[in-house]
C-alpha cells in the first residue's frame, strides 16, 4: 500500500458531503473516467481507481487526499502528472497542494542528477550564494553574447545563463550562439582559473531538440535551461535520466503562470516550482522573486525554496533560483531570506554598460559575500 | 509591416495611462526583457522590441494590441508561444484574447495537414456529425480494448479514440495495445466495408515519443491523440509537419485547465482551444462540452467552435470536438449547437454493456442523422 502515490487537493465545496462527492469524482476522473457503477471488479476497482484517503476542512475550503496506483502512471513523469491533475485541472475550484510519489514511482522517476551539492562542485563554489547573470537581449549576434559571457566569467559568475527568450532568432541561431558563447566561457575560465558554467536555453522545433541537446553538450555547455511549460516536464526527465549527457537542468517558469495565479485552480507555488521540478529531475528551479513585477508574495517564495530544499523530498535537494529583485543593495536581504543555497539571477540592470559587466558582476559577488556576516 | 504578428491582450488597469504602461511593459517583457533605456538602437529597437499598436477600453478592462517581429519567434511554434505569453503569463491580470500570426509566421508554421475536409475523406463521412467513442478504462488488457474497438467500428464510429489516460500501464503497454486495437479495427473495417480511424493516445517517456509515433503509424493507426498541455505544442507541430508520417492529430485538453479557468489570466477559450491548436497544426480539438462537469459555458464552446472553423484562420478549418454531454436524447440539440462539422466524443455511458457497444454506437449514429432534419 505504501507504494501508492498520494495527491492532496484543496476543494471548494459547500459542506463535507459535497467535498466528499467532489473527491470521489476526482478519484474517478483521474483514473477510470467512467461512472462508479461501471467500474470493472478486480484490478481496476481494487487498485487503479483512485482512493479517497481523507476529506477534512481546511482554511475555508476542504482538503482531500487521494491515493493512486503507480501502475496508473506507467512509471514516467508525463503520465504521472496526467493522473495527478490532467482532466481535473479543467474543473473549477480544485488546486493541488501536495504530491507524495510513493516508493514505487520514486524509484522509477529520474532524480535530480546534481542537486545543490553537485552544482556547487561543478562551479567550485562550496559555500555562499550562487550568482547567474543573464545574457540578453534577443536580436544581437553571437559575438555580442560571447563578449558578455566572458565579462560575466571575469566578474565571478557561477552560472552564465541565457535569457529564456534566446531561441532560433536569425541574428543568433542556436548552434552559432552556443558555439560562440561556450568557447568564450571556456577560454575565460582557463585564463582566470574560474569554473563558471554556461547554460544555453534549449530551443528549436520538437524534432531538433535531441540534436540540440547533444550539440550543446559537445560544444561545452555546463548545463541547460528548459521551459517545462512549453516543452513539457518529460523533456526535463529525459535529460535528468541521461548519464551519458550528464547535464544539469535549470527549469524556467515561462508559460507556467496561470498554473499558480488563481488561488482556486492549478497547483500551489511550492508544489509547482518545488515538488514537481524535483520529481521531473531539475537541479535548479527559477521562479519570479517577491517584490518584482510578478506579484509572488514572500510566503510564496519561501514555500518554493522550502520545497526545493526539503530533505524529505524526491532525490537530493535542489537550488531555488529567484529571478528579479536582486541588487547590490538587496544582497544582504536576499541572503537573509533565501540563505546561501540559492542561485540569484541578475537581470537587465547589469546591462547598463555591457562592456563593464565584469565590474557589475564582481560588485554583486562582493555584496553577496559581505552579506554572509 | 504586415509580416509582424499581432497579439491582443486584455489588461486590468486603473486608467488609460496605466493600461498603456502595462502594454509597454509586456512589449519589453516578451522580447528584450531589459529596461527601455537600455534597448540597443538599430535592429533590436526597430524590429525586435514589441510595438504597442493599440490601447483601448474594453468591457471594464483594457485591450492592448502588440505586434512582434517574426524574427523574435525564429519560425517555430514553441518560441512563438514564448513570445506571445512566456513571462507575461506569470503577471496577474493579463489575458490573451487574440493571435494573428502574420504572413511570415503563417508561412513558416505547419498547417493542419487534414482539417475538416481531410478527416471526412479519410473516414468516408462526407456529411453529418462525426462520432468518436472512447476506449477505457485504464487497467484492462489489450484484447479488451480490441474487442471494444471492433464493436465501435460495427456500430458506425468514425473515430475510435483512446482515453487520454491510456498510457504505459503494465496491463496494456502502448505497443501491445496499439497493435491489438489497430488490428481489430482494420479487420472490422475490412469485414464491414467501413472506414473507422483508430486514434491511439501518444504516451511514453520523452525519448520514446518518436519511436512510438512511427510504431503507431506502422501498426495502422489512423491518427494520434496529443496532450499539448503535457507534451507541448511543439509535438503537435512536429507531427503536423511530417508528410512521411501523414497522421491526423487530435489534441486533448488535459493539464490545460488553468489556462482558461480564471478570467483575468491565461488565454481565452477560443484562442487556446481554437486559434492556438490550428497554429500548432491540430486537425481536431477536444474541449469540455457545456453542461458537463467542467463549467464551460455555451458561449465559451461556441467561441471555440468558431475559432476552429473560421475560414480566415491559419490553414484549413479544423473540427471542434466537444467531450461529454452527448447522448441519444441530446443529439438534435448538439447538432443544432455545433452544426455537422464536429466530432462528438462518446464517453462512459457507452460502456454500460461493453459487449453491446455496437448497438449503443449505432443508436447514436441514428440519432445524429435523425437530428439533421
Amino acid at each position: 500500500m505504501s507504494t501508492r502515490f498520494r495527491v492532496t487537493y484543496r476543494l471548494r465545496a459547500a459542506d463535507e458531503d459535497e467535498a466528499r462527492a467532489r473527491a470521489e469524482g476526482i478519484a474517478r476522473e483521474q483514473t477510470v473516467e467512467i461512472p462508479r457503477e461501471l467500474v470493472p471488479p478486480g484490478h481496476v476497482e481494487d487498485e487503479i481507481l483512485g482512493r479517497v484517503e481523507q476529506v477534512a476542512p481546511e482554511a475555508g475550503a476542504w482538503r482531500a487526499v487521494i491515493s493512486y496506483s503507480p501502475d496508473s502512471a506507467g512509471g514516467e513523469i508525463t503520465q504521472f502528472l496526467n493522473v495527478v491533475f490532467g482532466n481535473s485541472s479543467i474543473q473549477p475550484g480544485i488546486r493541488v497542494t501536495g504530491i507524495e510519489p510513493g516508493a514505487a514511482l520514486a524509484a522509477a522517476l529520474p532524480r535530480p542528477r546534481f542537486g545543490i551539492a553537485g552544482i556547487r562542485r561543478l562551479c567550485a563554489r562550496p559555500t555562499g550564494g550562487l550568482i547567474a547573470p543573464v545574457l540578453k537581449p534577443m536580436g544581437l549576434p553571437p559575438d555580442y553574447f560571447a563578449r558578455l559571457a566572458a565579462g560575466c566569467v571575469r566578474g565571478g559568475a557561477d552560472i552564465v545563463k541565457e535569457d529564456h527568450g534566446l531561441a532560433g532568432q536569425p541574428t543568433a541561431p542556436f548552434r552559432a550562439r552556443v558555439r560562440a558563447v561556450a568557447g568564450a566561457v571556456a577560454e575565460e575560465n582557463a585564463r582566470t582559473g574560474r569554473h563558471a558554467l554556461y547554460f544555453p536555453n534549449l530551443s528549436g522545433r520538437a524534432e531538433e531538440i535531441e540534436d540540440n541537446l547533444h550539440f550543446a553538450r559537445e560544444a561545452g555547455a555546463g548545463g541547460i535551461i528548459v521551459m517545462p511549460g512549453l516543452f513539457g516536464f518529460g523533456t526535463v526527465a529525459r535529460i535528468a535520466g541521461d548519464a551519458g549527457l550528464d547535464l544539469p537542468v535549470m527549469t524556467h517558469p515561462a508559460f507556467l503562470g496561470p498554473w499558480v495565479l488563481a488561488p482556486d485552480n492549478g497547483l500551489d507555488h511550492g508544489t509547482l516550482f518545488g515538488t514537481v521540478q524535483r520529481l521531473a529531475g531539475a537541479d535548479i528551479s527559477v521562479f519570479p522573486n517577491v517584490g518584482g513585477r510578478f506579484g509572488f508574495s514572500a510566503a510564496d517564495c519561501r514555500r518554493i525554496a522550502d520545497a526545493c530544499r526539503d530533505p524529505a523530498g524526491h532525490g537530493p535537494p535542489i537550488l531555488p533560483s529567484p529571478g528579479g529583485g536582486m541588487s547590490v543593495e538587496r544582497a544582504a536581504d536576499m541572503t537573509a531570506m533565501y540563505g546561501e543555497d540559492a542561485v540569484f539571477l541578475l537581470g537587465g540592470s547589469l546591462l547598463a554598460d555591457p562592456d563593464r559587466i565584469d565590474d557589475a558582476v564582481a560588485r554583486m559577488r562582493a555584496a553577496l559575500d559581505d552579506g554572509r556576516a
